[in-house]
C-alpha cells in the first residue's frame, strides 16, 4: 500500500479537526482508497490537544526540508506569516492543503506559480463552505458546461442570524448577541456580517466556475446589519425571505459580482437553506441548475473536506493547474464587470404625512425609469408614513440615483430599507 | 493536445443530447481540460439526428475491434442486448460510460471484472441522478468519511405528480394522465411510479455509499399509486409533505433499504425539492449532513454526467474499481438486513360510526407497542367515521401486524391510508 507522510502546519480548532478524523477514518481511507495517511509532523506553537511528543515541531523548516513528506496540510489561517510558509513549502515541492479562503481569493496566482514550479499540488476545497464539495464538482463533474451563474450562502454567521430572526421574530442586535455568545459569531463580527468572509469564497468560486481570475476589489459588498425586522416581516408577507446571497453571473464577456442581503422567494432551492447551513447553487447550459448543500462551517465538517484534497492529491500522478487566461491577476481586457445589474427592487420609505407626498415619490421613481409592481402602506390613518414599493426589474443605477433625489426630497423622512429581489 | 477517441452506442435522446453537448462545449473541455475529445464512430440502427456519414456504423464490431476507439458511450438503455455489448466492449480494453441504471444495478460486479481484466475503466455518474454529481461525490470528496444514510429523491416523474398533487390539490389519476401527455411519464407508469427506477437507483447509490454492494432483491418497494389528494392535504396540515424517498440506512453492520412514499417535514432539506428535480442527502461522519440537487433527467443533464464521466476517465492513468468485500454478488455474512425500521406512521382509517370504536382502535394499537402522537378526527358529527392518527416512532412490524388486525375488525370499514413519516 501506497505509504503517504503528511505535515500539519497550524494545530488549532481546524488542525486538530483533521487529526482527529483522520484517527478515526484511516484504516477505512486504507481500505477504500488504497493508501496510507501517516501524520508525520504537527507544526504549532502551541499544543493544546495531546499528541506523541515525537510529531511535535516548532518550525515549519523542520517540514519543508524533510524529504518524507510529501503533503503539508495549512490550517493557520490569515496571510501573515503563513503565505511565506506556504510559499516556503510549495518551492521545496511539498504539495499543499489549505482552508484559507482570504490567502487564496488573494494570492491564488502567486500561489500557483510556485506550485508550477517545482511540480506540487495546490489544494482548497475547504475554502469555500468547509465540507461542501463544491470546487472539485465544478472541476470534475462540470466539464462539459459553460456555467453561467452561481448564487450561493457562503456565510454560515449571517445565515444564521437571518435565520434566527426569520423564525423567531427577533431584532438583529439581539441575534447577534446571542450567536457571540454561542461562539457563532466572533467579538468583533465585520468579518462575517459585513460580507467580508463572503467576498473572499466568492471571489475563489466564481474564478473556477468561469475559468477567469477574479479579483476581490471587482466585488460589490454590503452586509446585513441593516436588515430589520420589520422588513423580514414584510418579505414574508410578500412570500419572500430575505438572504445573504453571493452573486457571480457571466455572459459572453459580461461579468458581475456581488455579496448583498437579497430577497428570494420561499419555493427558491436556497429558501430552505437554514441555520448555519451553506449552499451553492449553480446554473450550467448543459446540467441546468445544480446545488449543493451541506455545513459551510465547523471543525470535523472542514477537516472532511481537506482530507478529501489529501487522498485525491495523493492519488494524482501529476497535479492540475488553474491556469486562467489572466492567472497572474492582471484582467484581461476582455472581461467587461457590469455593476448596473437589474433586478426587482424591495424599498421602505418614511415618508411625512402630508397629502400629494405619494405623487412625489412616484414621480420621482418614474422618472428614474422605475416601474411600480406593488405599493403598500401598512397601518395608518391618513396617506403616507410608511410605504413600502416593490419595483418591476430595474437597472441598479437608475435606482440608486432614485434613491439619492428621494433622500434629498422634502417629504422623504428616511429612506429605510433598499433590498434586492433575485427572482428564481 | 491529448486526443481521445470516442464511440458513442445507441442515438437515441440520450445519445443525441451527448453529441450536440459535445458539439457545443469542444473547445471549452480543450482549453480547460486539455484534452480533444473526437466522436469517431456512431453506432445506431436509424439516425434520426442528422451527422456525417463517415461516423456512422451498424455493428459494434466496428467499435469494439477499432484500435483508435479509446472511450464508448453507452446509451442503448435496458439489459439484452445491451449488457453484451458493453461487456465485448469491456473484453476489447474498451473504457465505458453509461447512463443504464438498470445495467448496473444489476450486472456491476460481472461488468467490472471484464473491465478489471483488460484494465477498461466503467463509469456510470449518468446512472443515478441524471447531471447530479453524487457518484464522483462520494467517490473524490467523502473518502474520509463513514457515509450512514442516504434520503432521496430520485425518481422524477413521482416527484412531480406529487408536486402537482400538492401545489394544485389535485387527484394522483388526473396529475398522471397530463403527465403521460407532456411526455414526463410513460404510457406504462409502472417503472416509475411503482418504485423500479428508484429502486435500481438506490441501489447503485448504497452500493457506493456504504463500500459494499447491495442487491436489488434486498430493497423493500412501495409507490405512490395509493396516494390520496386527501392524505396530501392532510399531511400539509399537519407540517409535512409527501414525497418519494429512497433510503438507506448503515450502522454496523445493519443495513436497511427501502423505497416508499414519506412524510417529510416542510423544513426538511428534500421538502423544497420540486417537480422533476431530484436530490440526494447523505450523512457522513464528518461532513454531517450533505445534499446535492439537480435535474434528475433530461437528455443534456445526462450528456453533462456523461462527457463528466468521459473527461474524468481520459485523465486517468490508472482506473479504479469499487473492489467491494462482496464484490461479485454474494451477500458478505457480515451484514444484516433489518426490515424493521422504526419511524413514526400516519395511519388513516374509515371506522363504523357507532359509539365505541375509537376505543377498540387505539386498544389494538396498544396492543401492538404503538404509541399516538395525535388523533384527529375531521368534519364528525358524531364519534368515528374517518380518523387520523400520527403515532410515536414505531416498529414496522408492530405496525403491519396491527394493521392486519385493524383490517379484521368488525369496527373497521377501511385502513384508508398508511405512510411512514421520517424525521429530520
Amino acid at each position: 500500500m501506497k505509504k503517504v507522510n503528511v505535515a500539519i502546519m497550524g494545530f488549532g480548532t481546524v488542525g486538530t479537526g483533521v487529526y482527529k478524523v483522520l484517527e478515526k477514518e484511516k484504516k477505512n481511507i486504507e481500505e477504500k482508497e488504497g493508501i496510507s495517511l501517516n501524520i508525520a509532523k504537527v507544526y504549532s506553537r502551541h499544543f493544546h490537544y495531546n499528541i506523541p511528543d515525537i510529531l511535535k515541531v516548532y518550525s515549519v523548516d523542520d517540514i519543508s526540508e524533510d524529504p518524507d513528506i510529501d503533503i503539508v496540510i495549512e490550517t493557520i489561517g490569515g496571510i501573515e506569516p503563513t503565505k511565506d510558509l506556504v510559499l516556503q513549502c510549495l518551492n521545496s515541492g511539498k504539495t499543499v492543503v489549505t482552508a484559507n479562503k482570504k490567502m487564496i481569493a488573494m494570492y491564488w496566482p502567486e500561489l500557483e506559480e510556485a506550485a508550477k514550479k517545482t511540480g506540487a499540488g495546490l489544494y482548497f476545497e475547504a475554502s469555500v463552505g468547509a465540507g461542501i464539495p463544491i470546487l472539485r464538482t465544478i472541476d470534475d463533474s462540470l466539464q462539459a458546461n459553460t456555467i453561467s451563474s452561481v448564487e450561493a450562502i457562503i456565510n454560515g454567521t449571517t445565515n444564521y442570524i437571518l435565520t434566527k430572526m426569520y423564525l423567531e421574530g427577533r431584532d438583529y442586535d439581539d441575534v447577534l448577541r446571542e450567536a457571540q455568545e454561542l461562539g457563532y459569531a466572533e467579538a468583533d463580527p465585520s468579518a462575517d456580517v459585513d460580507g467580508y468572509d463572503a467576498m473572499y469564497k466568492l471571489a475563489i468560486l466564481a474564478s473556477k466556475a468561469f475559468h477567469t481570475r477574479i479579483p476581490i476589489d471587482r466585488i460589490y459588498m454590503e452586509g446585513i446589519s441593516g436588515i430589520k425586522k420589520k422588513d423580514i416581516q414584510f418579505a414574508s408577507d410578500f412570500g419572500y425571505v430575505i438572504k445573504l446571497l453571493a452573486i457571480a453571473r457571466k455572459n459572453g464577456k459580461k461579468i458581475e459580482l456581488r455579496v448583498h442581503p437579497a430577497m428570494i422567494s420561499k419555493q427558491h432551492p436556497l429558501a430552505n437553506v437554514l441555520d448555519s447551513y451553506n449552499a451553492i447553487l449553480l446554473n450550467g447550459n448543459a446540467i441546468g441548475d445544480i446545488m449543493v448543500y451541506g455545513r459551510g462551517a465547523g471543525d470535523f465538517p472542514t477537516a472532511s473536506a481537506v482530507l478529501s484534497d489529501v487522498v485525491y492529491a495523493a492519488q494524482k500522478t501529476k497535479h492540475k493547474y488553474a491556469s486562467f487566461k489572466n492567472n497572474m491577476g492582471e484582467l484581461s481586457e476582455e472581461l467587461e464587470f457590469n455593476t448596473n445589474w437589474q433586478n426587482p427592487f424591495y424599498i421602505r420609505l418614511d415618508l411625512l404625512e402630508r397629502p400629494g407626498v405619494l405623487s412625489k415619490v412616484t414621480k420621482i421613481m418614474g422618472d428614474h425609469n422605475i416601474s411600480l409592481n406593488l405599493v403598500m402602506q401598512k397601518g395608518l390613518k391618513k396617506e403616507a408614513a410608511t410605504i413600502v414599493f416593490l419595483t418591476y426589474p430595474s437597472n441598479e443605477k437608475d435606482v440608486q440615483a432614485a434613491i439619492q433625489e428621494l433622500k434629498l426630497s422634502e417629504v422623504v423622512k428616511k429612506v429605510s430599507a433598499v433590498i434586492r429581489i433575485i427572482e428564481d
